[in-house]
């Protein structure tokens, strides 16, 4: 399979069809396309554009495109559209791709929307869907499942079953409740194939099944579903009932959202943004950390400015300044990098006080090499003896306190419940700036004397 | 579900039962548990105390253990079993794990474990899989699937299925193959339970089926599965043969893998490392880049030393050459992040010329904002107008500058096919600390004079 490719020659075969409104060529050249394919393409094209070829094209595509649409442009379409247009959409996805659709229109016309919806049944559900946060299993799951009572037999649960599958996808799971919608178990294709039609449910389904509480996090779910390798896991609510399904496929846009937002946290970017938004959208997600870093700036300003009397002997003790501050925003990234992956993949087990005598221990290892190193370079350039040492010393001593912060402090927050991903990158960097060049010229000052 | 919870009780109280030889109560207590908790557990026992607990229990069930445990754990309990019963475990493996399993063995024990293995279709599966990169689509498909011939009839078919069905854990999709065993399309289980017996499977198969090269990426695959929502992507050798099949459980840990590294590199981290490596793996993993870090502070004093004339008049240059690295290095880091980012979701479009010229608008409205705080706090501390414009001044070069090349490397590096990624981190924060000291003691010098 030749992965689709978004050529700039297939867009401008795109733009001057549209323009001259060659309406089946168009038909004929989208029939071709998947749908994600096309959402590729509308999310290139102007909104006036991509409105045309929404609308030209049949429902039953167009909602799988603009479910798959950049949320920006499909806001946009969306706008274009008619209150009965953005219903006949909502008719054709499935009620958790619907009712995230919904939580992006305008307040004023969502009721509206939801009204004219023709499957009474399809948007009760979408409105049941609502009322969750999406980072919960309640946000990501969806009302399409198969599911049988315990009390029927093989003959109506077959039956009951052909129904309800014409509305799901895929059938992963037959789940099995009782009278009170409770969820008891599932049930075996095989066993149903293979069982006479007037057994009941009751004898055959087993009677464990993994599932998670709607409240449950997303993160959390994503968890145990990569972990024992789920296709599906059933939601049910607060007393044990049945309300939902999760599929892995929205499981893997939670994983691969978790790790771009811990990727752009640990480069100092708030917010989730991308190369195409607005440079003010960028600004906000970038300024703040920068504002940080400036301030971070200011204080070793001032630390050095309290050690101006060793200007005029040890100068060159101030061209190390940028040495220093790196590699102790280097070695601090480095060390909470680790302990905040290692959080995020539950990896981390045993106590604060013995991870922080293995960093001390890595650090003090890397710190010694890098200070043999720095001594060489130091003496040589320089040749004064004292001030080498006195520089490689502190380097060491720097090195292992910034090991022992970038160890101690996600480990804190994530004692605290507060996401230690924010202790990656400039917040880690910043402050080991400030402690690095601290340390620096105190051991500096104690070696050289003044 | 209460997702299981490794505890320290629970830990303890399993060390004692192994110790006691407990092992009914052992069994009935993992009993309890799913294979991928146990495999946890394994992960914090002796590798004697794991290996007594692979011994106790069921092949079905240790295969499944020895799969999912940490690799070097499992490589020392293999260590500790006998031919056979290594050859017994993979037995109980799909083809996919197995082979994974048997490339981790020390090569003189291979051909006599594969040679144990009772079902030769089997082992024969599995050399054939010996020979694929495992980060290609071959690395990680397995053989197990259910193909269907086209010159079947229904009849025929549903008997065949049946059969190969039993080897198969999940059937995602029925594969329809010529004579040649090519991959013709793909089978729905609707359309085989609603056609006569008789009739060919010709007649009623979809010709149109998504699939991938046995040589191509595994990234590539990742990205095509969860693109398109696939659940499972037959495989097809050069010739267009069906040879194997990929499930989305694989791609997670695929999708898993990459962040993972990606994020390491950013952090400055080569290699793939946990917390829980020893601490000279760690080293190997950091201390290049530390080392990196370590030339381009040596590279700032170097340039420093050569401004040494502009010590005694303006002191306070040097206090901020902290701050001017750490915002060239802040700045970088974020603009290569972006794009880093864009170029591993396939998001970025457009030329290179309008994403340089956007970030350097982006940087410009960033710096000028930084450098009005900058200004305001210098002059207000130090009363010099003139040094204090200089340095602001220069901050908003460098600034721009650091932006541009935090843009332009991983752009570069991704047209000449090598790994953006390498170009966040360390990388770009050294490289922008020494242009960015270099710009800013030029600049003022330029403003101030000597």
């Amino acid at each position: 399979m030749t992965p689709f490719k978004l050529t700039e020659e297939l867009l401008v075969e795109i733009h001057q069809l549209i323009s001259d409104k060659k309406n089946s060529d168009l038909r004929l050249m989208m029939k071709e396309f998947h749908y994600a394919d096309i959402a590729e393409i509308a999310d290139e094209l102007d909104v006036e554009e991509a409105t045309y070829l929404i609308k030209l094209l049949d429902s039953e595509k167009t909602s799988d495109i603009l479910a798959e649409m950049h949320e920006d442009m499909r806001e946009a379409v969306l706008n274009n559209l008619t209150v009965k247009e953005i219903a006949g959409e909502l008719e054709e996805l499935d009620t958790d791709d619907a009712a995230d659709i919904v939580n992006e229109l305008p307040k004023e016309i969502i009721q509206e929307v939801i009204s004219e919806i023709e499957d009474k049944e399809h948007a009760k559900d979408i409105v049941d869907l609502l009322r969750y946060d999406e980072d919960t299993a309640g946000g990501l799951m969806a009302k399409e499942l198969v599911k049988v009572n315990e009390n029927w037999n093989v003959l109506t649960c077959v039956k009951e079953m052909r129904a309800q599958a014409e509305n799901v996808t895929r059938v992963h799971s037959i789940y099995v409740v009782d009278d009170e919608d409770k969820l008891k178990g599932r049930l075996s294709l095989k066993d149903l194939l293979t069982t006479s039609t007037k057994t009941h449910i009751k004898n055959v389904y087993i009677p464990k099944v993994d599932h998670v509480e709607v409240n449950e996090k997303a993160e959390e779910v994503a968890k145990i579903m990569s972990k024992y390798d789920l296709e599906a896991i059933p939601v049910v609510d607060e007393i044990g009932r049945l309300v939902g399904r999760i599929t892995i496929d929205d499981i893997v846009d939670v994983i691969k959202e978790e790790a771009d937002k811990d990727y752009q946290m640990a480069a100092g970017i708030s917010q989730d943004v991308e190369a195409d938004d607005s440079i003010w959208e960028l600004t906000r997600a970038r300024l703040p950390w920068l504002i940080l870093g400036l301030f971070g700036g200011l204080g070793a300003a001032a630390i050095m400015g309290g050690f101006e009397e060793m200007i005029s002997k040890h100068a060159i003790l101030f061209f190390f300044t940028p040495l220093i501050a790196a590699m102790a925003g280097n070695v601090g990234v480095q060390s909470s990098a680790i302990i905040v992956q290692g959080l995020a993949n539950d990896d981390l087990k045993g106590s604060i006080s013995n991870r922080l005598i293995k960093e001390m221990l890595l650090a003090l290892l890397n710190g010694l090499i890098l200070a043999v190193l720095l001594l060489v370079f130091t003496w040589v350039w320089k040749g004064t003896f004292n001030t080498a040492v006195a520089i490689s010393l502190s380097l060491v001593v720097v090195i292992v306190v910034a090991g022992l912060i970038g160890t101690f402090i996600p480990l804190f927050l994530h004692r605290r419940n507060i996401d230690p991903a924010i202790a990656t990158g400039p917040f880690i960097t910043t402050s080991n700036d400030i402690f690095g060049i601290l340390i620096y010229f105190w051991i500096a000052k104690l070696i050289l004397g003044i």
